[in-house]
């Protein structure tokens, strides 16, 4: 591990996109937000993933001089076409569009279409907490989960996040995605040869399976059964058939060299408590509400570990792996 | 069982619900939804319910005198009061104000406060998808499920449901409560002796149990673990924390006669293809991901089975029980 600081680690990022092909704002755009996860603590959607998006940019599976622009809107609803590029600033975009929308109408649903990996689903809902407005966002992914009662996977693991500002405070902040378990729990117990849970995984046949190996090579199952397999449907659908953009089952996947534009979907929520019962009253409630969790010992409000990390790389900076620096510098030297 | 059409029924749940105090429009909208649900083959959420409608309706839990109306609006968002009334006029309300909101603005949030039971939710979405629209509705219940980590019962079970039209078709329909598994089924479990698995369910102090009833004193868990808890807060935020409803800690059980007005939360949401990627490549893309999921056999489109029956019962009428028909006949009849 080494240690840098954040501006320095953005620098770094940044040089190492552009060299591989992405416009200064796009790769600005994306190394903000990779920074940001590695700031709170999300490593695998961290700079660990430039190599990655590096490769996609060299072999035209995401487009570096892609520039996002509105292409379809009407009050608080805008469509946004990331025109294949890396998702970073068509989010950006999309972002501001649902902040100024749902200042004028209320509420605004900005969809993402030609998209790429959008990292942390939660990251883009900073800034609409930050203007005191409540924001979920959703995004689909390449094709990891069977549809229910299905053999073959079908949608992306579909994150959907919300963040709710709160009075003088961090905003509660929720991020999760609706696979069962992460892969990486499958690759954990494959190296260390241990049986896995029936539930997490079915292998390529589309039988369940307790062999994380078979599991790698099958399908990952969604949380809570039928209901989150239900659930992965909504994101889906909203996040891509109202925008025109791929599905989880059209996407190739983000972990390997070769494949298509992804043109994967996301979709972002604003909604002005002002419109609504009023900012006082959202405000005092949703107090309220963490009050009444804090009760019982053992309850966490949801982002507060992610915003301490956070606070503390923005001090302190950060340590990073050697061999993900290294590899950045080698990308940055390429330019 | 005994047979009756779906229009004697209607007639027989709405006089049943006037004579306890409703007043015709609320009785006419509260049955509507009512026999919806027993067509739809969800007794538990259809006319089995009157009797404690109205019985709150008598003792002031709900005020049959309420007439909804938009306390506060902007653009595509606006509030409506239920004034403590049974919630189905108010819903009715929030669903023309979220359809006519979002043709005009792309996208609507509609909150419904000083609300009651809304039986099915995605009941309300079925004018959404009727106009062309997409629609997403959620929902507060009185507490059932533990904040992740703590002991005592907290948020309601918290209904999440969707409505995506499609071209010709009835829509695809997505309904979802946030419990592991419904109530039902520790029920059924403490009836028959039979020990229920861990994941479902707290005993009284909040320890997880095997003994259904031991879980019925106790809390549900909410589905997919620590990811359903999330959505959980996420439904009382948007249905509570923007419109000033209670939460589910701060509403009575609906299932005893005593207590207070429960005073919970709705909120829907309505967005217009045709804001977005535009109407008709919205249907192609629902087409898309439903011809890919019919692939796998034991696929099914969610909601055709609802759909079917609903058909049916519209032209061969139900079966209900006699008890409660003869309950209801018994309350009509003190009008």
């Amino acid at each position: 591990m080494a240690h840098i600081e954040l501006d320095a680690l953005h620098e770094l990022a940044s040089s190492a996109l552009v060299a591989a092909g992405a416009n200064p704002d796009m790769a600005r755009a994306t190394a903000n937000a990779l920074v940001y996860a590695d700031a709170q603590g999300l490593a695998s959607h961290g700079v660990s993933r430039v190599p990655s998006y590096a490769t996609h940019l060299r072999n035209g599976r995401a487009v570096g001089s892609a520039q996002p622009r509105v292409a379809r809107e009407r009050g608080g609803a805008a469509l946004v076409d990331a025109g294949a590029g890396l998702a970073f600033p068509a989010c950006e975009l999309a972002i501001k569009q649902a902040i100024d929308r749902a200042r004028a109408h209320g509420v605004a649903f900005i969809g993402v279409t030609n998209s790429h990996h959008f990292g942390v689903a939660a990251y883009h809902l900073e800034s609409i907490a930050r203007a005191g407005m409540v924001g979920l966002a959703v995004g689909n992914s390449p094709a990891a989960m069977p549809a229910w009662g299905g053999k073959r996977a079908l949608f992306g693991t579909n994150p959907i996040a919300a963040a709710f500002p709160r009075r003088d405070q961090a905003p509660v902040v929720i991020d999760l995605s609706l696979s069962e378990v992460a892969r990486g729990k499958l690759m954990t117990a494959a190296r260390d040869n241990k049986p896995i849970p029936l539930g997490w995984a079915l292998d390529a046949e589309g039988n369940p399976t307790t062999d994380p190996k078979a599991g790698l090579t099958g399908s990952m199952l969604p949380m809570g059964g039928v209901k989150g397999a239900m659930l992965a449907i909504i994101v889906e659908l909203l996040a891509c058939a109202l925008t025109g953009a791929h599905f989880g089952f059209e996407a190739d996947s983000f972990f390997t060299e070769q494949g298509n534009q992804a043109r994967i979907g996301q979709a972002f929520l604003a909604i002005d408590p002002e419109a609504l019962a009023g900012r006082e009253v959202y405000l005092d409630r949703v107090e309220t509400l963490i009050s009444a969790m804090l009760v019982d010992e053992g309850v966490r409000v949801p982002g507060e570990r992610r915003q301490r990390l956070q606070e503390q790389a923005h001090r302190q900076g950060l340590e990073i792996p050697d061999g993900v620096l290294a590899q950045l510098r080698e990308l940055a030297d390429k330019g």
